[in-house]
C-alpha cells in the first residue's frame, strides 16, 4: 500500500518488528523493558524547549482536526488546574455530527480490518513514536490539564502512558496471531480417501469503540483501550474528559495523521468534544455502532455502563477503597517514608493512593522499638511533613489539586476523625493560580460506628484514614469486607510475620487483588510499570479488568472462520 | 499430595503431560488431531456390551452423589424420546441444600487454586479420560435423553464432546501460564542500585461456575464450560436440563471421584437436579456465590441471564438462524445431496442445522444446466426422500424428536409457507415408541410480507424455509440482516463465482459469523471440529462465546500479582 508520502504499510512494519518482538517478550518475562526512556534528556538539548513552544502555540487557538465530520460549533472546557489560561476551543460533536462521524467510522472499518494484525500493530507503534517524539508537548498539556506537577506529567503522562499503550499492543497482536491464518485440516477415514478442508481465520472488529478519558490521567488510562480497540481492528471514537482534553486531541490528531499517511482512513479515529454538562458519554455509550467501552471514573457512571451498555463490551476502571496492613516492620523509618511518598504524590489523587491505613490499637513491633498506635499516627505525619518541609519540592510532588469537588472533599475531611495531619496550603512561586495542599491524616477507630461511613467509601483526593483495628485478625477481616464490597485498585502490607504475609496474600487471592509487601524504598505501591505490573485486578468492584492482560484484549475481536474442501 | 489410593498428582500430571502438550499444539496449528477415537471398534471388543450393561444398572435406580449436600429430596425428570423408561431419580437440590453446597463450593476453592494450573489440568485431562473409558455408557445416556441416534449419540456426546473438554483444557492452561508464576524486575537508576521487586503472579478462581445443561447435546455443548471453569480454579455446579441429566450426573460422579482420589474436595463438582418446572436455574443465576455462568439454550433465557446475572461471567449460545446462499454450483448433485444430510441429522434439532435456504427466483446456474427455483426445492426435496428412503437409515440419521414442543412445531409448519416437501413419520423397530419424523421444507417468497413472520425467527427443528429471493444481491442483504438482528452459528454458501464467495465472506467478516463454503463431500455445516473449527463467533446475537477461544477461558480467572523489594 503506498501513500503520497512514499510510506508504505511493508516500511512500517520493518520499522517496527523489532520494537513489537521484544515488547512480546517482555509481557511473556515481564521483567523490566521499556522502549520510552524516562529521563528528560534523553529526549535530546532542544526537546524541552521546542515541547513547551509546541504547547504554547496551541492556547488560545481552535484545535483543528481536518477532515473530520464536526458539527462547526467549537467548544472550550478546559481550565489548568495552575491557573494557566489554556483558552483551546474544540470542534463539538453534537448528534448531528455523530450521524455523520459513526456512519464513516463504519466505514473505514473493512481496509482496517484487511490490513491484518501485523500492519495495525506497526501503525499503532508508528502512532506511538510520534507521541514520544512530542513527549514533552504532552507533558505540558497532561499538566495544565489533570494539574500533576511536571515531572510526573513528563513521566506518567509520557513514556509511562506510552509503555502501557505499547503493552495493549503487544496483547492485542498475541491474541489474534494465536490461532493461524490458514489451516489444512486432514481427517483420515480408514480405507478411504481423507478428508481435506482449507480453513482460513480472519480477526474481526467489534465495532466502533468508545473511549471515555478521565481527568488525571487522561494519557495513561486512556491509551490501553485507545490501542488494545485499534490494534484490533476497530476504530475508535475518544470522549475526553471535559477537563482533560488536549493530551487525547493530540493523540487523536497525530493517530489521523499516521492513519492517513499509511492509506487508511484517518476517521478510525475521531474525537469527541463537548461543552462542560453536555454529557454525551451517556447517549454514546448506548448507540447500536459503539460496540467497545473503555472507562475510567466514578464508580457510579462505571456502574451505570455495566448495566446499560450491554451492545458493548464494557471496561471499566472506577473507585476503591485501597488499604495498608499495618502489623510489623524491621525497617519502621523506610515505611514511614514510603507511605508519606505515597500519600503525597499527586495530593492523592490517583486510583491506586492508599486511602486506608489500618493499624492495631495496641501498636506494632519495629526495629525502632514497640511503637503504639499513636505513636505510628503521629510519626507518619511527621514524615509527611518533612518530605513536604520544602515548598519546591513540595510543589514537584504534590502537583494542583484538579478541581473543585477535591478542594472541597478535603476541607470537609476535619469532620471525618480526629485531625492526625492538617493539611496545609503551599504556595507554588511559577503557578500563583494554583491550588496546591498537602494529605490530610484522620484518625479513626474502627469500633466506633461512624467509621464505616467515613470512610468505607472513597475519598478520592489527598485524604487518608489511620484505622486502629483490634488486632491484625481484624484488620485482615476490613480489608476482606472492603475488597468485597467497595474494591481496590491496591493493597499493601507490612509484616515481619511470614505467616501474616500469607494471611493477607490469601485474602487478596480470595478477593482478587494486587498485593505489595513492605515496600521501603524507591517502589510505591501506587505506581505499576506496563510490560511487568498488572493495574488493577478486574476481579473486585473497583475495576473489571486489568491493565493489561489477555482478557482485556480477546473480546475486542473476534475471529471468522471460512472453511472449504480442499482442491486436492 | 499423596491420596489414601495411592496416586499423586505428580502421577496425574506425568501421566497428562504429554496430550496436554499435543493439545496446546492442535490449537496452535488447527490441524485435526484428537485423542478420541470415534469409530466403536476402537473402544476393545467388551466395551460395548459392558457400556450398555452400565447404562441398564442405572434404570430405575437412585443416581447416588456420596457426600454432596443434598436435600433428601428425590426427583425423576428424564424422559427417553425413545420410550424406553428410565426411571432415574437424582438427589433434589432446593434452596436449603444449595446454602449448604455453596459454602462447601466455596470452601474447596483454595486447595484448588493453590494446586496451580498443571495440576489442575492434569485432574481435568483423568476425568476426561475416565469419561473416554466410559465412552459407551455415555453414549446410551445421551441417546435416551436427547433423542438422538445412537451413532450420533456415541460420536457427538462422546469423543467430540470429549475434544471439546480437552480443548478447553488446553486453552485454559495456555492462558494461565503465559504470565509466568514469578519475574523479577530490575530497574537501572543510572549510577545509583538499580531498584529490584521480586513478583509473584497467581492465577485466582471467579468463585463458583454454574453450568446450565441443554436437552439435545447436554456433553457437546456442556463440557466445554465445565472444563474451562474447573481447570481455571472454580467449582462447578452442573444444573442440567431435567430432560437430560444423566449424562451430566455421570459426569459430575467421575469428576467428583478423580477429584477426591487426587486429594481435593469432591464438592468442587456438584449436581443441580430439579424437579421439572422447579426453575432453579433463575435463582442460582443471581446468587452472589455464582461467578461464572456457561448456558445453552433459548434466546429468551439467555438474554435474561445477560442482563439479570450481572454478577457473573456469563456465557450464551442462543438461538439463531442459520442461512444458506445458494447462488451457483459446479456439482449439483453434491450440494443437494450435502444440504439433505445437514438437514436430516438429528431431525434438525442441532444448534447449527441450517434454517433458511436463499435460491434466487430466477434460479440458478449448475453443472447440470439452469435450475429453477421449483427445480431446486423439488430436487432437494428428492434428495432428503432419497436419503431416508429406507427406513433403518432414517432412524439412524434422524433420531427421534426430543420433545412435543419440537413436535408440535413441526406439525404447525405447514401454515408457514407452501409445503415443498412434507414431513412423515418413520417407524422404530427397536423403539416403538420413539417420535420419528423427516424434515419438512416450506416454500416461501422474500418478497411475501408474510415471509419474515414465517421465518425470520429460529424454528428450532425438522423445519427448513426454502426463500426465493429476487437476486444474490439480495440473498446477501438478507443474510446481513438476519445476522445482525437474530444471529446464527452457521452461514453457508453455494457458488462458482470468487465474487460472491468474496460477498458472503465480507458479510460474515461485517456480522461476524463462520462460514463453509461449496461443502459437497462428507464434511456438513452442522459439523465443527473439536481442536480446529470455532463453534459460533459469539459476534452475533446466536451466541456471545465461540467454542473454543482465549476470551472463552481469559475472564474465568485474575491474576493476583505480590510484589516485594528483592533481598538483594
Amino acid at each position: 500500500m503506498t501513500t503520497a508520502t512514499g510510506s508504505t504499510t511493508t516500511q512500517l512494519v520493518d520499522k517496527h518488528r523489532p520494537t513489537l518482538e521484544r515488547a512480546l517478550e517482555a509481557i511473556r518475562t515481564r521483567e523490566f523493558w521499556t522502549p520510552h526512556p524516562e529521563h528528560p534528556k534523553a529526549y535530546g538539548e532542544e526537546a524541552a524547549e521546542q515541547g513547551k513552544a509546541a504547547f504554547e502555540a496551541l492556547r488560545g487557538t481552535r484545535f483543528e482536526l481536518p477532515g473530520q465530520p464536526v458539527s462547526g460549533e467549537w467548544v472550550t472546557s478546559e481550565r489548568s488546574p495552575y491557573g494557566l489560561e489554556l483558552d483551546i476551543s474544540y470542534p463539538r460533536t453534537d448528534e448531528g455530527a455523530l450521524d455523520v462521524l459513526l456512519p464513516a467510522m463504519r466505514a473505514a472499518m473493512p481496509a482496517w480490518r484487511q490490513a491484518g494484525p501485523e500492519v495495525r500493530a506497526a501503525v499503532c507503534l508508528e502512532i506511538l513514536a510520534r507521541i514520544s517524539a512530542r513527549t514533552y508537548e504532552f507533558a505540558h498539556a497532561v499538566m495544565h490539564t489533570s494539574g500533576q506537577a511536571f515531572m510526573m506529567a513528563f513521566q506518567a503522562g509520557g513514556p509511562h502512558a506510552q509503555d502501557r499503550g505499547m503493552e495493549a499492543v503487544a496483547y492485542a497482536y498475541a491474541e489474534q496471531t494465536r490461532t493461524p491464518a490458514r489451516a489444512t485440516w486432514v481427517k483420515p477415514q480408514g480405507k478411504r480417501e481423507p478428508l481435506r478442508v482449507e480453513k482460513e481465520f480472519t480477526a474481526v472488529p467489534r465495532g466502533v469503540s468508545l473511549l471515555i478519558g478521565c481527568n488525571t490521567f487522561p494519557t495513561w488510562n486512556g491509551f490501553p483501550g485507545f490501542f488494545a480497540s485499534l490494534a484490533t481492528g476497530n476504530p475508535v471514537l475518544v470522549k475526553p474528559h471535559p477537563g482533560a482534553v488536549l493530551p487525547l486531541a493530540l493523540t487523536v490528531r497525530i493517530a489521523r495523521d499516521v492513519l492517513g499517511e499509511a492509506g487508511f482512513e484517518p476517521d478510525l479515529v475521531a474525537l469527541a468534544a463537548e461543552a462542560e454538562g453536555d454529557g454525551i458519554a451517556r447517549n454514546l455509550a448506548v448507540r447500536p455502532e459503539i460496540r467497545v467501552i473503555d472507562y475510567t471514573g466514578s464508580s457510579q457512571f462505571g456502574e451505570w455502563l455495566e448495566a446499560n451498555a450491554r451492545q458493548a463490551q464494557v471496561h471499566t476502571e472506577k473507585s476503591g477503597v485501597n488499604t495498608v496492613v499495618i502489623d510489623s516492620t524491621d525497617d519502621y523509618r523506610g515505611m514511614l517514608a514510603n507511605l508519606a511518598f505515597s500519600l503525597s504524590l499527586y495530593s492523592g489523587q490517583m486510583c491506586t493512593t492508599p486511602q486506608n491505613l489500618l493499624i492495631p490499637a495496641s501498636g506494632i513491633a519495629t526495629d525502632a522499638g514497640h511503637r503504639t498506635y499513636d505513636d505510628v499516627v503521629t510519626d507518619l505525619a511527621a514524615a509527611v511533613d518533612k518530605l513536604l518541609g520544602d515548598d519546591a519540592r513540595a510543589n514537584a510532588l504534590l502537583g494542583a489539586l484538579v478541581n473543585d469537588a477535591v478542594r472541597e472533599r478535603l476541607d470537609a475531611a476535619p469532620g471525618r476523625g480526629r485531625v492526625a495531619l492538617a493539611s496545609r496550603t503551599v504556595k507554588n512561586a511559577e503557578f500563583p493560580g494554583a491550588t496546591v495542599r498537602t494529605p490530610a491524616i484522620l484518625a479513626v477507630d474502627a469500633a466506633n460506628p461512624e467509621t464505616e461511613e467515613n470512610c468505607l467509601d472513597e475519598c478520592f483526593g489527598p485524604v487518608s484514614f489511620a484505622v486502629a483495628v483490634s488486632s491484625t485478625e481484624e484488620a485482615l477481616a476490613l480489608l476482606r469486607r472492603t475488597l468485597r464490597e467497595k474494591g481496590a485498585m491496591t493493597v499493601a502490607a507490612y509484616t515481619t510475620s511470614r505467616e501474616v504475609e500469607q494471611q493477607v496474600a490469601e485474602v487478596c487471592f480470595d478477593e482478587p487483588a494486587q498485593l505489595s509487601l513492605n515496600l521501603t524504598g524507591g517502589v510505591y505501591v501506587n505506581q505499576t510499570a506496563g510490560f511487568s505490573d498488572f493495574h488493577g485486578s478486574g476481579g473486585n468492584p473497583s475495576a473489571n479488568c486489568t491493565l493489561c492482560d489477555g482478557a482485556f484484549v480477546a473480546n475486542r475481536f473476534r475471529t471468522v472462520e471460512v472453511r472449504r474442501m480442499s482442491a486436492e
